[in-house]
């Protein structure tokens, strides 16, 4: 696990609270594959979902390990997805003489496709209910710590058995908070390599400022292809491109992988997020974006480098800022209170619910003890106080080497036997690694747990090691060997002995604090088992009260979701649910083509060729969240009409509560990416390739 | 007071911490006019320094009210200052079709010159030593609250006798943290007009990433008039221009306002500042960078509105980052800790200090009782919780009409008759206020506010008035009436009953929290009271163990300081004296012109006019700190030969200790000012003006 997952996960795992079952309306819902509404889609849309056409979009959907969705678009595994879920690779893939993430990229031949260095992709193949097993494996009267190593160890085999038996990456996904527990089947692609990718300044036209609005002007695509055994491999699923796009008010359907929701938690979970979580994380956010836009601003090449993680940056901050804004609307948690209320009251009413009724308040004081090591969690365990590349690798080696000593069922969940492919990818990556960069993130991190933790904190002290941070910083970068990736695979291979030799001063840092951030961790996973089990019988009481047939909280799991294309009224006025080219040339001149509303110069040199009507971005009423990026959009006919890529700014509530009052989805039409493949791009290889007319050679 | 005041306020009140006396070594001193370091430079310097030099260059020596220092360069009342000195008056005058802080200004004729909207500089004309009247009134065994109140009072009644008397605004101002208060009498300028201005990008070429660095190419300058009875004002004292600029290791002197310093605060406020002070102020900053870059990003029109404030922010992070980072120098405070020792076992010894001994320990109980109530200090009574203008407008419209009922000794100390005019100036300012920009800085705030206090505080509940933040806000801009001066001045005239019938809701919200924001005011005021009489020991005891001939800690009063232009090492390599124009050029072209090293068209166009061997920013070993921007650099004949506008990254540990190793103020050559004037402006009636040669009309 790199820095860079830990810096993810940091942002994450503040939202990892649990949910529950509530009543779907209108078109909400981030449905399982395994149980989707069928009923509503007949009743409000007269549509039929059969196995057939539910299996084919689930085949033809793609996870991006990297954070993100997609889709094959080709029965020679080519993928689509957003050019800033690509943007990690293009990121990883550029160097001094290129920067493809702003300048894009176009293969004209197979030959000329470029492997990416770490990108995984996931297909879901196959789900298995393994809830039952999972359960029997906790005894009912095991203390906290005891039922959570018995539900790591029972999780672990279940997977390590799968991946035995089919050789699929195979995931055991807790649903409902744990009302639920799934075996996820997956194939893995890890030759993955890049197609087509438009410049930055289209794809994300409008930027930071634009960023969650409508109406929206972006080429926000990119493609990829999976090979294997060194050849694009055959798939035995992809989606029909279409060339008539969407009409208004249709009704369309998205399969991706939605992030994160948080719709179920109780009261004293959502205080928690709006009184200390989301304030925090946006701190964490604010201090990054501020240290890489000075960083970017000395230089073409300082800018280069920390383009991706600055746009992340970003991104969770607007995300962010518009999740808080939900949670400190009073009439938000004055409704959250009193279905609450309406819940308690009934497992207080009724006999066979009343052992759950404590279920509440037994949530509420693991949030408040969770709430006491959040700071040392943060900062230890998630790592950021010591957020760099080099410190997440050297963690990793570090910890590989002891828990893969252990039975699997006892390692650290991230050390399963059935991660180990995935962990092992990242682990060998050969992206580049820059020491100013890291230097520079690693300086920051210390001296801001420095003012977090105090000074005076024994462990502080000792990671300063008597140095002001920027000078501590320097030593370890310096120092470290990890840099080496044919090093980082001996020391992988050669247990704690090898690792203890090695005498780096970035695994002996990471060493230092080891027992603390472990400690912390048991801290917080023995409250969350105590919130998963509470969760589950407050799941049992909405089900006696509320009835069946809902869907669980969003989980980076594959989902179907669905609504219509349709605009919205804000401050009075109608928004139309589409835009055209013509509207991306009318913005590019009314903001006078300033950073970051200019458009490359082949967009400028080929605009008459264009045929301005072409619609460009859309937006509809389907229920998606973080994670839904590169998400394919289809139609009654499976046929692929657009790919979202964003929300706006009234869906950033989504991680609370679904509304379509004027939360929308947006996406970019399939008419515009072929269009502009064609005529500005002139790629009509990969265009023929979309349409089915050829091959990818 | 405006909101704005109270934001500048807020970065700074952090660091109104207490000092005393030390030895100072090498060119180190902010000297106090009426105490310089004659012998020093007469032993060091062979430089005799006459009563008649010191008068004349403390006369020629202007104060900016708004933040900052420059001089009179000619007998017409024209005044130097730093074009980021000047920025706040340049951003007051711009309008959607004018962005004098962009594109700079230039008065061809007197009638042309601008005049401010709020500007008010100050001369300092006489100083007196008022330290026994002020003690004499504050009875030995008062408990801290009546020693405050004494203290205060008498302050009040010398400060209104004396401009009873003179006419003149006269200032008790607190020295040596309490060891001595002074009677400052300045001359005011309130009709002060804008008559040159550079462009941005040349004033601040190479923008936030080079500030603080060195080498610089920055012609950081603009130039004022002040008059009086709508005539250019015939000031008796201003400088002479050096045509020659000055030689490496020439000794130069430098006369200005330091802002603040914190040198001999004890270990216990050193700590706060490191672990709670500047860690928080940091996030202060840093949540106002991203806010107003992000609204910036929007529009043209935005980003001229917020240029000042953002600049600020952007400032005041890479000064508290190099802050902070002396502060996690551990040999810094082993060093701190060591000296403390050493005065408190002195004290312990004699008998005649045995009193003062427990000082220490009386500034560290003080420290923690004030850290107790920081939070709600900061949000409460500096403002955090609602940083916008009009709230700022609101409260002292509020506080003034109760404040002025009471006798002026008893009144909140920014109400006493001797600062009326100035506060006037400032509540009745005619400069623009936009309501979105207003909105977007209250939502913030407020955002801020609850997250930091918790949303469940009885006062933000109040505050939000069951609003999510941004709703609240956006109905406060909307209803508050206060955009009307003169409607301000009909309230301020009106009184108590005046302001209550207005039912402003601005005010409103000023006056909902106000006794809880008094009421934590007056806690941190008493636990200053008794660290200023702590401190007043520790400075005896200092002054029995170490001797006589120091200076105070900096309080934006006038000082002296010394030093000798001169280069440093830099990771082994020299780093030369001086700049040329050359430099310029050479920068931009290595930056490719991208922003923010563009160059002004005219730059480009008139570069072959230009004599590019013109020394452009030399630095030099002067004790500086923010506050000396603007504060002009003279030779041994008091003749002009540069102006302040910087110090380097080394310098930034100036704030807690002196060293000259590589810290290094940066100025801007008086030869280079000329030289771009005549030959990138054309501004010959200017330049002859500063040579003496013509007068102003």
């Amino acid at each position: 696990m790199t820095s860079k997952m830990i810096s993810r996960r940091t942002v994450g795992v503040w939202l990892v609270l649990a949910c529950g079952l509530h009543f779907a309306k209108a078109d909400e819902g981030m449905w399982l594959f395994t149980a989707p509404p069928r009923e509503r889609l007949q009743a409000d849309y007269q549509f039929t979902l059969t196995d057939e056409w539910l299996g084919h979009l689930q085949q033809a959907s793609v996870r991006f390990n990297s954070g993100g969705s997609g889709s094959f678009v080709s029965p020679d595994g080519l993928v689509m997805s957003n050019h800033h879920v690509g943007a990690d690779a293009l990121q990883k893939l550029g160097d001094e003489q290129h920067n493809y993430l702003r300048d894009g990229f176009h293969a004209r031949t197979l030959a000329e496709e470029k492997r990416c260095h770490d990108l995984e992709l996931n297909v879901l193949v196959s789900i298995e209910d393994v809830t039952d097993r999972v359960n029997a494996a906790v005894p009912a009267d095991a203390a906290p710590e005891a039922a959570f190593a018995a539900r790591r160890q029972v999780m672990a085999a279940i997977e390590k058995e799968s991946l035995e038996q089919t050789g699929l990456r195979s995931d055991v996904v807790t649903l409902f908070q744990g009302g639920a527990y799934h075996l996820y089947r997956f194939k893995r692609y890890t030759d993955v390599r890049l197609v087509f990718a438009p410049e930055q300044a289209v794809a994300f036209f409008g930027g930071d400022p634009d960023n969650f609005e409508f109406p929206r002007y972006c080429l926000d695509v990119c493609f990829f292809r999976v090979y294997e055994d060194g050849r694009p491999a055959r798939v035995p699923h992809h989606l029909v491109w279409s060339q008539t796009g969407v009409a208004e008010n249709e009704l369309i359907f998205v399969s991706g992988h939605p992030g994160r929701t948080s719709r179920l938690l109780t009261v004293a979970e959502l205080e928690y997020l709006r009184d200390f979580a989301y304030p925090r994380v946006l701190e964490y956010i604010l201090r990054g974006e501020v240290l890489l836009t000075a960083y970017s601003a000395r230089s073409e090449e300082n800018a280069r480098r920390a383009k991706d993680d600055l746009l992340g940056y970003q991104n969770s901050r607007k995300a962010r800022q518009g999740g808080l804004e939900g949670l400190l609307d009073p009439r938000f948690f004055a409704a959250k209170r009193e279905s609450e209320q309406k819940l308690r009251a009934a497992a207080g009413a009724r006999a066979e619910l009343q052992a759950f009724a404590s279920a509440w308040d037994r949530i509420a004081a693991a949030q408040r003890r969770i709430g006491e090591v959040a700071l040392e969690y943060r900062f230890l365990e998630q790592g950021l106080g010591f957020r760099c590349e080099l410190f997440g690798i050297a963690r990793t080696l570090l910890r590989a080497a002891e828990e893969q000593a252990k039975p699997d069922g006892s390692r650290l969940r991230e050390f399963r036997e059935s991660g180990r492919a995935s962990l092992e990818l990242d682990l060998f990556s050969t992206r580049p690694l820059y020491d100013d960069y890291e230097t520079l993130r690693l300086a920051d991190a210390l001296t801001w747990m420095a003012g977090e933790l105090g000074f005076g904190h024994e462990l502080v002290q000792r990671v300063l090691a008597g140095q002001p941070p920027r000078q501590r910083a320097a030593e370890l970068v310096r120092g470290t060997r990890l840099k080496d990736v044919a090093l980082r695979k001996q020391l992988y291979g050669g247990g704690t002995a090898a690792v203890a030799a090695a005498q780096d001063p970035m695994i002996e840092l990471a060493r230092l604090v080891d027992a603390a951030a472990r400690a912390v961790r048991e801290v917080v996973e023995t409250q969350e088992e105590i919130k998963r089990q509470a969760h589950a019988q407050i799941a049992r009481v909405r089900l006696a009260v509320e009835g069946t047939g809902n869907y669980p909280d969003a989980t980076f799991t594959l989902r179907l979701a669905y609504g219509v294309a349709k605009g919205y009224e804000e401050a009075g006025r109608p928004v139309p649910f589409q835009t055209t080219m013509a509207g991306l040339y009318d913005r590019w001149e009314a903001q006078g083509g300033r950073e970051p509303f200019e458009l490359p110069k082949r967009w400028l040199d080929r605009k008459r060729r264009l045929d301005l009507r072409t619609p460009f971005n859309f937006v509809n009423t389907a229920d998606i969240i973080g994670g839904n990026s590169g998400s394919p959009v289809v139609n009654r006919a499976g046929e692929l009409v657009g790919i979202i890529f964003d929300g706006n700014l009234s869906s950033l509530v989504l991680d609370f509560y679904f509304t379509e009052e004027q939360a929308r989805a947006i996406a970019v039409n399939s008419q515009a990416i072929l269009e502009a493949l064609r005529r500005v791009y002139r790629a009509d290889r990969l265009a023929d390739e979309l349409l089915g007319r050829r091959g990818p050679a």
